[in-house]
């Protein structure tokens, strides 16, 4: 296909423009026959549902400017190429688990994939009060593979720092996370926003919190410096499709370099936040099973992926970090096996920190979540979110303790039941 | 001047080949009155100081393969692109500090550049007992500078992660340091080798300390991916270039976005190297007062770099870190202060793992020191080598208990006085 310049698609305009495309073409047959949807409810991209009587497909075109907030914020076309990189290299690492990519158009900055049907995105099962049964193993294997297999633990060094380079010109989407993450929320940005009046006061307490200002900044220091593996970089629960037999991560556009526990720590943090918002959806029933479903999905989730990270540690551990020479060579397994705890350790640590500022920007600032948006009681949902909040501050402020998975899933059965953030 | 395929020079054919070039000639004059001398000392690469009656200048080459050991062990040519690189960034950020660059020919992997006279290499100055007065204090504020200035406390985010895309490249020259620095050392590398017999007992328990080789390790780890800011990368006394007036940082090929910590804990290793062998080179008289003297330079390259460090946070802070909306904006200087003492405890931490590495590769690995390496009696050598290497391990075992540089000098002092590792 010639190289052209950018034009964004349009329903009316996709079927000229790609019916000559062999991959679309081959699952979708004459273009004359496709049926067009957009269904984009992202903040950034169009996102098309292409499908005839022979099949379907997703389009998916970046637009140059945020979606949320206009053309008044430009966003560089390029996140395409780091999106369709990402989903290649997640693709090896954990083969199933991401939308197969039929076609790649750099210069029109659009991605043809795999429809997934019918998968829904997790956040909205999650509102709905599902509990798709697979969520935790498959996720917890997801992150361990594709965090451990992009690491200095597995892959060759040079070929690391070669994708980190080339990686690193996504620079706009991790000036977002940089800015709208741990910045931000923390002050009295422009775009941010938040329930008022009901709110007022706790946001006035977490701006004026110099500890919690700090340890955010540390985190933003770590997210921007410590390039340990391709992370997904926006890995909440609406980045992720479900079924009762399938689970799928989406949308790696902010992929990059980054800390091994900010995947986790965003995830987990957006599992916490729908714990929290339970309540506000409660009016067809009681949500309590929901809740401790929710709690054991980040204990499930955590130990799928321990376990995972550890096989791997076992049997790929063929990086230039921890090299074998220097411990089973020698007979010290143990000394391999320490290093693997202390290591679980330090991630543990982290991504509470990550967790406790994802869960305040999503509440604070610019991007908010559909959990807590679509309760409609505004004293209902600022109760939702002020449990959230001191949940989000608490497990920063303990991060450095030896804070645990299981602690935090207690703290937050406590915040919920009326027990306070237990200081 | 045109693209002409690489090869290296030799005191005959440089005149003919760089005689032609206006920023040699300008300075030198016609090419038929050119002294060339070869003097490279190093371990890499070839070094020619060509004078006239008009002047002088040194013409630094690569060579394609370890000059140390070889051409079985091949080095890419493009580390000259590197240290060109590095030397014009880092004469940006300490102006004078860095020898000047008067042409830069990438094919040729050759910089021609300020001959530096009477300036003697720092190490060799030690050695003799020397104490060039101006050492802590230039070093002090090359370190503070250079490493605030390429961080993301004061560099457009856009612009760090280009210049670390661009330096990710240096892949061969990280990975010398990687396996010398971090592996080699801790298990019987073939490349390895130390004062034998005398040392044998110690090196064999220090490769049998699990926690010491998984410290290692873990400063492996953040060496490889804690992209800070853009490090020296060998910033050791051989490095370094004096006067009584004048202190000048050479040979950055080493370059690379990594931690802070590791340029100054490298440093700082080769001062206590310094102190350690002091013994070894007393023949002539008592060295107290350069060892005194020693501790000192530390103890004072530290106090200045945190004290111009503490300037440029205050004044230069423009970068995405610790940003004043936050703290200073808000009323909360306590803030901005607290996070800068934190970064420097950090730092303090980080720096004294640097250094004890640094100190056990210099030691046990391939690249030793003259410091040691001169001391003739074996058993004085040994001596040195084992207050060194003691020193070494405790630094690392008490770094992560607030071990403070007053605090570690002390201990090489009652390392010294045969007190040992106070453990």
């Amino acid at each position: 296909m010639a190289v052209s310049a950018y034009k964004p698609l349009n329903v009316e305009t996709l079927g000229a423009r790609l019916g000559s495309v062999p991959a679309l073409r081959d699952t979708l047959g004459d273009p004359a026959g496709w049926r067009v949807r957009e269904v984009g409810d992202g903040n950034l991209n169009l996102v098309f549902i292409v499908e005839s009587d022979a099949g379907g497909l997703i389009v998916k075109q970046a637009l140059p400017y945020v979606r949320l907030v206009g053309e008044s914020w430009p966003l560089p076309l390029k996140r395409s190429f780091f999106e369709y990189h990402a989903l290649r290299r997640q693709a090896a690492r954990d083969p199933g688990r991401v939308p197969e990519v039929v076609h790649f158009d750099e210069s029109q900055a659009l991605i043809v994939m795999e429809f997934l049907t019918p998968h829904v995105i997790l956040r909205h099962a999650l509102i709905e009060g599902r509990m798709p049964p697979k969520t935790a193993t498959d996720l917890g294997l997801f992150m361990a593979r594709t965090l451990f297999r992009g690491s200095d633990l597995s892959m060759a060094a040079r070929e690391r720092k070669a994708d980190l380079a080339l990686f690193a010109d996504n620079v706009e989407l991790c000036d977002i996370t940089e800015n709208l993450v741990f910045t931000d929320p923390y002050f009295a940005a422009e775009l941010n926003r938040h329930t008022s009046p009901q709110l007022d006061g706790l946001v006035a307490q977490i701006r004026a919190d110099t500890a919690l200002k700090m340890e955010a900044q540390r985190l933003k220091h770590v997210f921007a410096t410590s390039a340990e593996t391709l992370v997904h970089g926006d890995l909440h629960s609406g980045s992720i499709m479900v079924t009762d037999d399938d689970t799928r991560v989406i949308d790696p556009e902010f992929a990059f370099y980054g800390p091994m526990a900010f995947d986790v720590g965003m995830l987990f943090a957006n599992f916490w936040m729908s714990f929290f918002s339970q309540r506000g959806h409660e009016q067809a029933g009681s949500r309590s099973k929901q809740r401790n479903w929710l709690l054991g999905v980040i204990s499930g989730t955590w130990s799928t992926f321990q376990a995972e990270f550890e096989r791997l540690w076992m049997t790929e551990r063929n990086g230039m970090l921890y090299a074998r020479s220097l411990f089973e060579d020698q007979g010290d397994d143990a000394g391999a096996a320490k290093s693997l705890a202390r290591l679980m350790t330090q991630l543990e640590q982290d991504l509470f920190g990550f967790a406790g500022v994802e869960i305040h920007r999503r509440i604070l600032g610019l991007a908010h979540n559909a959990d807590f948006e679509t309760i409609e009681n505004e004293d209902l949902r600022a109760g939702c979110e002020t449990n959230a909040l001191n949940f989000g501050s608490e497990i920063i402020r303990r991060a450095k303790n030896g804070l645990t998975i299981a602690a935090a899933n207690a703290l937050a059965r406590d915040i919920e039941a009326g027990g306070g953030a237990g200081r």
